[in-house]
């Protein structure tokens, strides 16, 4: 094995042309192997593995830098720098991440998970060392998809108006290389990579200058063969008036190639773009062909692709399948998504309702503003995200939907932990972002079938409301019996008692509800909050004057969400009372199971028996 | 006076091409009068006069739906909506406002208030309206500043690839009319609006038919006129690449024209971009020169465009003028701003420092990642933004600033309540939305020395830290004596007293400390918190151990800020203590004077006076 004498970039150096063919195919099988057992991203990092060979050859890093976009598309770069013997631990509890940690190796130049960041970031140390007086080159990947993020737009224009040494590759994976044999494009890489580039800027410039007058027959001439043009030239002529040399495309699976446009642009100056074409999946047939379902996939039989273990029914899927439900009898509702049709488990309503449904692309804040507008104009949109990605699109909740009370349902899809993605993808912030939103109702269900009546609840509100729900399915089925019915602020008593109050949302309720199943004691009386905002005060105060003692439990910070509306609630009563907050702590919360991470946090079942034990006083002997 | 007489869009339809033309003048002449008494936006409104006069006399509306990006060009429109007797109150108490709102008039589409938003609400509603089998027709004025702002290319590409009968008109004022006088982007509008632009697409289908192969004398050829092709067609070409028709240039300050051209686009199906070139400030000389200064502005005398009152020193100028002090011992300290040099108060540090200022345009989301990655490498950025459109830096402030605990210094400006520019723009959710981020710490002066003091103190903390601050000036000069030298986490005790706490930040300790003295009491503790985060837990506990009385002042939202801190700081302590939280409710704020609000939400010197008495339970007798 070739890869296993690969301890550092250097290895990799050192390598012939044939030896890193065969480096290659190795890494591919290990990320095979390891994704297969662990889960993970497999199309995207099947991807880039020329590519990733191809800049640890022409480039020196640590002094270099890379930022990779997302950060999902690593997996070979954490092979060949050091980490290979750790990466069966992949993405597990104390293993190395699925994404860029700077913590884990001086090769990870940055720490990315979200979408459209790397041009930014990447002009900013490109910028740090112009003025520092540095030498170092400074790279950002980003695939064609996060180049839709309006962000990733923004780096652009400013990039592009920069003088500053910087090298933007676009792993462009939509454009397969077939259609382009013998094409148009490949041409104009030829010319390029052949330095030709350079002159060809002076030789224009004195053409220029010997026209004084662009004449009407030109223009007429511009004009006939202006779509021809684009077709053939729109991608450099659109990075080039921005300011961008253009360079490409090239194969992005012909490392020799790579290699050769990679240092062409190390001896260019200002921004650069590299036109990078690969596949997604390359080299695992399955995946090639269905690059979307393998883009980020739980453990599967690498023979035949197919997931081990049964797919479990989760949130996503009962939302989907209830709002096509909904949507059937209610025909203005509509369905928005930005780039997560199957993540958010809008598939069928796609299906069912094409012109009713929208995927505007990675645009969070485009999509968030847009239903705005639908809203206003008398359609119920109902868009489900991501919560962390919620975060991209923060002001226009605030300033597009809630400012006008127009009624959007916002559903918070992978709200409180995620697990295996780690910190930039734990939802753990939504409850109190949106906490403080004037206007904005916030719900969380207890469970599937409360789930699905709060979504039946929010299409016909006239205001908006955010439900958040987690990644993942039910914590036990058939552990709640009743499902009162939703009404606007009101909260559920799950069971009455009289020594304390234990207040929980969304699925801390089954939690709570287990822990006292198991405590086999009388007296707890355990509220489902259900609705965050409007928080329901009298239910609430009406327990903990009797009971005086009173639990909080919710899936996200303790800073600004349900422990902070409760604290204010009984702040006004005559009496103390005693209070526990139950929750995440002000921190970034790394990856591992979701259950690993809660036994961390104490918000496993077990501890949470444990603590209303304690505030009872009514230890058991076990 | 031919205003006189204009009570709805109906009106406007009526009048010949000269009266139109008067009444343009008109309009200018009772903008100019109102914005130099009341003050306001100004040189983006005289830029739109005559667009707004073609868009009533084309377009039905309220019917038909304009959504104003950023909006603070609507003054034409309110004078011609039925607003004009009003139009006197503008920005006042109870007044109209300065922005469009629904709640004012039919004739308002969408409330709007912060940039790049009008493309995503217009698609909306133009969905809206597909879906609902309406025929109206939906248009988005945007100005070219606003298209830099990465969620208008998002809503771009979806609107283009959508096949929604929707219109831009890009309001493009920075490229004077006078440069294209006879110039090529005249002559493609000339064809364009005689409706040949229908007819050229078939004859390009039809000429790139008849060219099997596009050999490589004509890529030659188009390598080489590429340069002065795209200064011809670049901006249809882009547009048109993207989906969109486009139309124009077309002189925005000829009634005639624009209406041809918008009743050109009205025939036309899909997404049409009229492109259309103002002078901000146009008709006001004074403002034409400066169009910067006159875009916001406090009243003024109108002959020589001199403010009324002479300017006071305020929070941004004093951060701005120590920022270059600390920049002139400190050469890895830069400045980045999204668009807000002057206002902020970098300007000083622009000059300066031209090489460490960086102004990334109206790009808040990049601007706030690029400073990451600027910090990453070894520089000291400080990235002044306005609290409102932090909000659309959510996601960079957690995932690219603080998961990697990089020092960035983000001086929150414009916090709390901001005045006249209402709901959109007042600062009064970032405690509470900065509060949450794990690694943030978040300060806040109690005056002008504190705010030198605190940023001096930033620009050498190696973690982020966020300073908040308000707009306009000290409260009052020379209050407070002592300025204890700033410690991470450490508060300040104004002075001592047994009987009650209060604990204030930034502005609202001067207010409290104003109310005390009022009082003449003893026994009051007063605690300037100075750190939202790290919170001061030691101070506070001790003090209000002793006193059992609390009071906590805040300028901004009571949800997750301060008073949410101190709750969860005494939840713990075994007796009761008495707390009253004081800031503003879980609401949007209109527009008035600053006192003004404050009065209205009892935050006034004498409320939190009143406050204090009741909870001493020593009212005074008068």
């Amino acid at each position: 094995m070739i890869l296993d004498k690969i301890n550092s970039p250097k290895d990799v150096k050192k390598l012939g042309k044939k030896e890193k063919i065969i480096l290659a195919q190795e890494i591919r099988e290990k990320i095979l192997e390891v994704v297969s057992k662990n889960g993970g991203h497999l199309a995207s990092n099947l991807g880039v593995v020329e590519l990733t060979i191809a800049l640890h050859s022409v480039f020196n890093m640590p002094e270099d830098k890379i930022v990779w976009d997302v950060g999902h598309q690593t997996y070979a770069h954490k092979l060949l720098t050091g980490r290979r013997k750790k990466f069966h631990t992949l993405r597990q509890k104390n293993g190395i991440a699925g994404f860029p940690k700077c913590s884990e190796s001086k090769y990870d130049s940055f720490d990315t998970g979200h979408s459209s960041t790397s041009i930014s970031v990447a002009l900013g140390m490109a910028r740090a060392r112009d003025i520092l007086k540095k030498e170092n080159k400074v790279i950002a990947v980003i695939g064609d998809g996060a180049l839709t993020g309006g962000m990733a737009m923004e780096a652009l224009n400013d990039a592009g108006s920069s003088k500053s040494d910087l090298i933007v590759i676009l792993n462009d994976n939509e454009m397969s290389i077939g259609k382009n044999e013998g094409g148009i494009a490949r041409l104009l890489t030829k010319l390029r990579t052949r330095k030709l580039y350079e002159k060809s800027n002076s030789v224009v410039k004195t053409i220029l200058r010997k026209i004084p007058f662009v004449g009407e027959r030109i223009i007429d001439f511009v004009i006939k063969i202006k779509r021809s043009i684009k077709q053939i030239v729109f991608p450099n002529m659109y990075f080039e008036n921005i300011g961008f040399r253009y360079l490409g495309p090239v194969d992005g699976h012909n490392i020799e190639n790579l290699e050769n446009i990679l240092e062409a642009s190390k001896n260019l100056k200002g921004p650069i773009l590299i036109h990078v074409i690969t596949k997604k999946g390359k080299g695992y047939s399955i995946a090639e062909e269905n690059p979307n379902k393998y883009h980020s996939i739980s453990p599967f039989n690498i023979d035949t692709g197919e997931k081990i273990g049964k797919s479990k029914k989760d949130y996503s899927k009962v939302m989907g399948e209830k709002l096509v439900k909904l949507a059937k009898k209610n025909k203005k509702i509509v369905a928005v998504t930005a780039a997560m049709e199957d993540g958010t488990g809008l598939n069928n309503f796609a299906e069912e309702f094409p012109d009713r449904f929208f995927n505007v692309e990675i645009a969070e804040q485009h999509a968030l503003a847009m239903v705005s507008g639908m809203a206003k104009e008398g359609l119920k949109p109902v868009i489900p995200i991501y919560s962390s990605f919620l975060q991209r699109g923060y002001d226009q909740v605030i300033h597009d939907i809630c400012i006008q009370n127009l009624p959007v349902v916002i559903c918070v899809d992978r709200a409180g932990i995620v697990g295996n993605d780690g910190e930039t993808h734990q939802g753990m912030l939504d409850l109190s972002f949106l906490n403080n939103i004037p206007n904005l109702n916030i719900a969380a269900p207890k469970d599937f079938e409360e789930l699905e009546n709060m979504l039946e609840f929010a299409v016909n509100l006239k205001e908006p409301i955010a439900i958040r729900y987690p990644r993942g399915g039910e914590t036990k089925e058939g552990l709640f019996e009743n499902h009162e019915k939703i009404k606007l602020g009101k909260a559920e008593i799950i069971q009455k008692g009289e020594n304390i109050t234990v207040i929980a949302i969304g699925k801390m309720v089954s939690y709570a509800k287990l822990a006292i199943d198991k405590l086999e004691i009388e007296g707890i009386e355990l509220i489902n909050a259900r609705f965050l905002k409007p928080i329901d005060k009298k239910t609430i105060l009406n327990s903990v004057s009797k009971t005086k003692k009173v639990i909080t439990i919710e899936d996200g910070t303790l800073k600004g969400g349900l422990a902070s509306t409760v604290l204010d609630l009984i702040k006004d009563l005559d009496e103390k009372i005693q209070i526990k907050t139950l929750g995440y702590p002000d921190k970034f919360i790394k990856h591992g199971l979701p259950s690993e991470i809660e036994e961390i946090y104490h918000m496993d079942v077990n501890s949470i028996k444990e603590e209303i034990e304690s505030m009872m006083e009514i230890k058991n002997e076990n």
